[in-house]
């Protein structure tokens, strides 16, 4: 084991490290978060508690639920926070306002947009939905490369829509579109290596095939710009824990394209997407807009801590974000090279800008065990099957001086 | 209008409330929430806060997510969160350990259980799961009187698995069952009216059919006995927020009988269901048991609030419950009979024991402008068109002192 501290490169790095920090725009907004002296690069898996939200919580649970009881779904906001919050969450996403809707978890909203898009594209839908199976669209297409619930929950839904499920690596995607495909389901940054692929691209090839795309921005949504809106994606969905720092479980988003709305077809046609919920109606006729893509009663506890969570932006701007995260996982990449011995890690996270999200995954021998001993250090990343270890960087609170520690300890485990 | 407190018979209402109080039982569990001066009839909607849940929130918003962050998964108990809840809600409906999981909302679990109910009988199914339409099973009968998001989303199910939806009045289900009946959504509490169906017989009828039995329990659960394991019950599903006080939106259950649990195939198979989450393998394979009802990440605070508000429940038995259910809603009814004019209003809500849940549903003119003068003087209740005041008793924290006020009040609006 070598000793990290005395690696001849340690301490010009080290001295950069304060000089960005000291030059970080960003720098400021560390401060409304709580945070410790764990150098804490999991932000892609569960994002830092906001300093805003604990005593939002109190207020909703004492106060809102505890006084005013069921009179705050009016007076308290409860019942419109699924669209409030979409709207909230919009700029980050490069989407207007009226095409977001929060609520329910990622793959329930995965089965929303996928069913939804076979039924935008005029395919599948089998016995059940008047179309004829073998006749027209009936092919999904899925990133081979997925997070496994999104694929998941695609094969239920080409099952239960008559469709084939093709998965396909995101880059062969124009060569594998046709005119039997429906909907296609990509991340815009891939979970495991960090991969950041073509949004403006591929949604535009898959337009041009008279298929409808849906984007999984769970691990790009406030990290770097998505575009939905300026790159005419048509349908897409994104966690809220990771990036935006929600919490645990916090509940995950719809975007349907306001073009699409009047046609978005929900699998999941709950009372919170009627057009008039407290009618009680035998027939369901869908509301206007993105509220058609809410479901049941909203789960508020979870749902204004995302909202509280969310005030850490209201002077961040998400091209500044993208700027310092491309900036930190560069510098972390160059601080491994100098701090690790050559031959212990590969980085399968690309060297391009335009490829890369904001984390980095690095392979290494017993991955599992050398991210226990990280850990254990004091530098929390996670260790995703077979060999990886991943490492988030969340440009809100995650400084130059603690990416630089980082690589440093990783360096001392070798 | 009358004045209720000069009403000759007041005063031994009055004093009946008071010796009822003064036995009851379960006078000891109102101290366990946060309650004053407000007579709060609308516990069927959102249920008082319990003290034993600020507290709680607190600690997992500061010290589980601040201060832990991604250790909580294992160190706080998070990921079992799910399946640690369904047991604890187990015993109140019945259920042995094991066959409830809790999460998502109650449209959610209605779609996963109508769907995976049809694939149970062997029906439906369309283009896509390789059923063939119009031989076997492809009926769903649907409570004609549901509310109404039950039979949206029951309607969507038919949808995609190839099946017709019908709707029955819940006495006529056993006429309507034929060896096409693949699945039979019921509520075991009728919203609107209070009206308790028999969920014992109709249960051995749907299964001497051949069919699947999917029952809702947002109305009973908490308030009387159900019994799901003893009657038979195949699927179930029920909110938390209503008699169970888990808090606005809290997570919904599903239950699946255990018999049912290895042939259970949920239309929403996300990872959390995965018999290997963390494997992160392309395919698809369910985990044992009730797990298998899980679909994504779990809403962390939402599901923890509910878990300290189950703790009222430590030393109360759902037998007491039901025993002062009925009391409490037969006082009611013989106090407005004695404080409301005649005819002004008219009892909807089954006389019988048997028929009759923890509510009273009062059909009145202008009902609307009634309720909202009844709030302006203290009694919540709730308006459900076209012209019931709905009113409904949590045996837990509602004494019979406050339903003689609260008929009181009633009969002097008039």
């Amino acid at each position: 084991m070598s000793e990290p501290y005395a690696d001849s490169g340690r301490e010009s790095l080290a001295g950069r490290a304060a000089a960005l920090d000291a030059a970080d725009e960003l720098g400021k907004v560390r401060a409304r978060f709580v945070l410790d002296d764990t150098v804490y690069l999991d932000g892609n898996s569960l994002g830092a508690l906001p300093r805003s939200v604990p005593g939002r919580i109190e207020d909703v649970v004492r106060r809102q639920w505890g006084s005013l009881r069921i009179r705050s779904w009016d007076e308290s906001g409860w019942w419109t926070a699924p669209e409030r919050i979409g709207d909230r969450i919009a700029p980050l996403v490069g989407a207007a306002p009226g095409q977001i809707v929060v609520g329910d978890s990622t793959s329930v909203n995965v089965f929303k947009a996928v069913v939804g898009a076979v039924r935008l594209a005029g395919g599948g839908e089998g016995a059940g939905g008047g179309g004829a199976r073998g006749e027209g669209r009936d092919e999904i297409l899925v990133d081979a490369t997925t997070f496994p619930t999104d694929g998941y929950i695609a094969a239920s839904a080409a099952r239960l829509t008559g469709c084939t499920l093709r998965p396909v690596a995101p880059d062969e995607v124009p060569d594998a579109l046709s005119g039997r495909t429906a909907a296609v389901l990509l991340n815009h940054v891939d979970y495991r290596t960090g991969r950041l692929h073509d949004l403006p691209a591929l949604t535009a090839a898959i337009r041009a095939a008279g298929a409808v795309s849906v984007w999984d921005l769970c691990h790009s949504a406030g990290a770097l710009p998505v575009g939905l809106d300026e790159h005419g994606v048509d349908l897409a969905v994104g966690c809220t824990y990771k990036y935006l720092n929600g919490g645990p479980g916090s509940p995950a988003y719809l975007y349907v394209r306001r073009d699409h709305q009047s046609r978005f077809d929900s699998p999941l046609p709950g009372w919170n997407s009627h057009a008039e919920p407290f009618g009680m109606t035998a027939d369901h006729v869908p509301a206007d807009g993105a509220l058609r893509g809410r479901v049941g009663t909203p789960d508020i506890l979870s749902m204004l801590a995302l909202e509280a969570a969310l005030e850490v932006w209201d002077d961040v701007s998400i091209e500044v974000v993208r700027t310092k995260s491309l900036a930190l996982t560069d510098f972390f990449l160059e601080c491994v090279a100098a701090y690790v011995p050559g031959g212990a890690v590969e980085s399968v996270t690309p060297a391009a800008h335009a490829e890369r999200g904001s984390q980095v995954a690095l392979r290494c021998a017993d991955a599992g065990g050398v991210m226990s001993r990280l850990i254990e250090r004091g530098v929390v990343g996670d260790f995703r099957e077979p060999d990886i270890l991943r490492f988030g960087f969340t440009p809100l609170y995650v400084g130059f001086g603690e990416v630089e520690r980082a690589a440093g300890v990783l360096g001392g485990l070798f």
